[in-house]
């Protein structure tokens, strides 16, 4: 046999380092260069006092096209409408069965207003409502990704937004058909051929030809990555991504080579990119460790495969399943597969992972594109605190206080007591006003 | 009469330049300063550095406290609950109404977990749970609020959060009782008096005697606000607070007392506040001016309410309450009061806002402390895309997807198709080793 290429870190939870082994391992901080910084600090002052003039020259120098006027940067109904005609059968098939079955799974996620009237006539509730108008990101160059666009568009759809305003930067010119089929397919509003900072500072502030949105998502670059930073407050953004994460958990029974496939899927993203194996058997983390040595030599990605993996992949031998858990939400993965006999069995134990792929046959994969929950997951274990892109990132809600006279009566005498505590006077008779007397 | 002391900026819907004037009048933005940025940044390293060493050495000089460890710095239960014996029956009273209200009407917000199985027997759904650890900041010295402790911790209590981390300063040693009390009431679980930049650094990394927390909410000064912002991504936060604001449309009928004193509910909390006033009977709008002119003589903080009806305070003429809902939509206001005989019919037409306060008797204080409904609002035209704080900002998502072999077989195809068409191989593959053959 040839040299092992990969080699993935070694960790035993019966290790006395253990604890501190796995922190290193997982060690990541999403720094922004302060250069980068600059240059974004820049680019969105320019957008914000030139607007058009500043947006069209960007594109120009930095996307190199030779676009005379902002109306050269929109993208037709029509022209999404020719891509999605211009794609083959099986693909076409493919996108409409991966955004109905989105389309399915999110519309479940839509809430509702309510309200409740207690017994002297008050009413208390909340409305909800979609926002105005959102803008989706979606990088140009190497990494167009269509999955992307239905992920980041449907559940804006099923919100209710009324328009969703879609920018993707075409360097050199270069337009995927793929990324106009899937706009077109989710009800994408309007489509402008801008990226960058430039493209995230038009949508925040609005430029005479860029409407102004509520809230920007999708992901991008570390320039894009910064530009949402710094517009954030201004618009609504979603969180910042770091790189792709899978935590596979097998009790030794699954298939070796569907495993090292598995952990491979996620290390192909980026050098960056954290694939982990946790088992109870020892055993079988070598047999993995063979068939990815053996599967990685035919994948087109081998040298990402290969980096991910050697810097940041590891497999990890616990005790037993329970341990397995405890790892699990010590990681707090964008990804866990629990390819296990009994998957419901170790649910209850998991509290942080962004998307739970249950049983020997699904395959991570299957969420990146048709599985229907969303593939926009919470990374860098920021799971304990956030959720996958949904429906309820599209809503927004307002309280509802509506007083009857008694109410307000009895309730002004609390608030009065309160006020008159915090010493602010203006707020305690405000509310003595409506007290009967 | 004497001279006029407040002078309202007035406004009309017809003026040909109602919008700039509008936006003028509206202009805000949060900038951090760029030597309190540098001074935070210096106190996170150092925290993550040094830990409780640095944290009692801040906290030392910073507030001016003698400690000499950081058991000195806790406040224990005993001491929460010899607070809550040591405040006013009516004190204890009103607290304790209050905190009744606003578990009543949050847990109204509880969010369930829920799946769906498909004919394959393939199950999707989504598993809702409770953070484990939250931090809560309460500001210290002149602005202590312990509305804003209720307002904070119960959702999170009504959320399932395990462990409620409170921090607040105490500058020269100064506590306040109420504050204590309230958090008794509320159900925190642990209380460190260390406040400012080194508190959010804390509770964000960890040290040895202060648990890291998952989420960190709760009001501060701009160095707080400038930790948090920095902090994120490292642990959730909650929005970052801009001045406080209120919109009262009013038809006219309203006693113009109750109204002027609305405005000035929100104008007394300080200098930036932002109280605005639209009407369609201009008759009415000159009333209130004549009653806010009358009525701030007697308001202990009526120097703050003059900065801030002076610089930010406007009267607005409109022609209908349907111009009105225009307004308020564009305003996006953190509080709307909807002080008209029928606000029920406006509700359609309003889009954004914090919280609605509708009718006559619904003062915006009472919101404040004792209706229910959080007092957390979306500040700055940020209702366009956010909502007040609720349970939902303590619990969190994960996708749960669980394919039978005959799910994955069929969607594995599809995956294949997509992937292939992202060039991403592994992804493809790994589908493909699910399909039947």
């Amino acid at each position: 046999m040839t040299t092992k290429i990969l080699k993935p870190a070694r960790l035993d939870y019966h290790d006395q380092n253990f604890i501190q082994q796995l922190e290193y391992l997982l060690a990541w901080e999403n720094v922004s260069d302060a250069k980068v910084y600059d240059t974004v600090k820049e680019i969105i002052t320019a957008v914000r006092r030139r607007g058009d003039w500043a947006l069209l020259n960007y594109t120009r120098r930095f996307d190199r096209v030779s676009a005379s006027s902002m109306n050269e940067l929109i993208i037709s109904k029509q022209q999404l409408h020719n891509a999605l005609e211009s794609i083959s059968d099986e693909q076409r098939h493919a996108l409409e069965t991966a955004a109905a079955r989105i389309r399915t799974y999110h519309e479940r996620q839509v809430q509702e207003s309510w309200s409740f009237k207690e017994r002297n006539g008050t009413r208390l509730g909340q409305k909800v409502q979609p926002m105005d108008r959102v803008g989706l990101y979606v990088p140009g160059g190497q990494a167009t990704y269509p999955s992307s666009v239905l992920m980041n568009a449907i559940p804006a759809r099923v919100a209710g937004v009324e328009e969703i305003i879609m920018v993707v930067p075409t360097p050199d010119g270069v337009i995927n058909d793929m990324v106009l089929a899937a706009a077109a397919l989710a009800g994408v509003h309007k489509v402008f051929t801008i990226g960058g900072a430039q493209a995230i500072a038009a949508l925040a502030y609005g430029t005479v030809t860029v409407p102004r949105v509520d809230k920007i998502v999708g992901p991008g670059n570390s320039y894009v990555a910064t530009a949402k930073r710094e517009v954030f407050g201004q618009v609504g953004i979603d969180m910042i991504a770091g790189p792709s994460e899978i935590l596979v958990v097998c009790d030794g029974l699954t298939d070796p080579d569907w495993i090292a496939m598995d952990l491979f899927s996620q290390a192909e993203h980026d050098e960056d990119a954290q694939a982990i194996l946790v088992s109870d058997n020892l055993e079988f983390l070598h047999e993995v460790d063979y068939c990815m040595n053996h599967l990685v030599q035919g994948l087109e990605r081998s040298e990402i495969i290969k980096a991910s993996i050697n810097n940041r992949g590891a497999l990890i031998h616990v005790p037993n399943l329970k341990a397995a858990c405890d790892v699990v939400n010590r990681i707090a993965p964008e990804h866990l597969e629990l390819s296990v006999a009994n998957p419901e069995a170790l649910l209850p134990d998991i509290r942080h992972a962004g998307a739970i792929f249950m049983g020997r046959h699904t395959a991570e994969a299957l969420g990146d594109y048709c599985a229907g929950p969303n593939h926009v997951l919470p990374t860098s274990g920021t799971s304990r605190f956030s959720s996958p892109l949904g429906v309820y990132d599209f809503q927004k809600r307002s309280s509802l206080i509506h007083f009857s006279d008694k109410g307000a009566s009895e309730m002004g005498k609390v608030a009065s007591v309160l006020a008159r505590g915090e010493s602010l006077t203006a707020h305690a008779r405000s509310a003595e006003f409506r007290i009967k007397k």
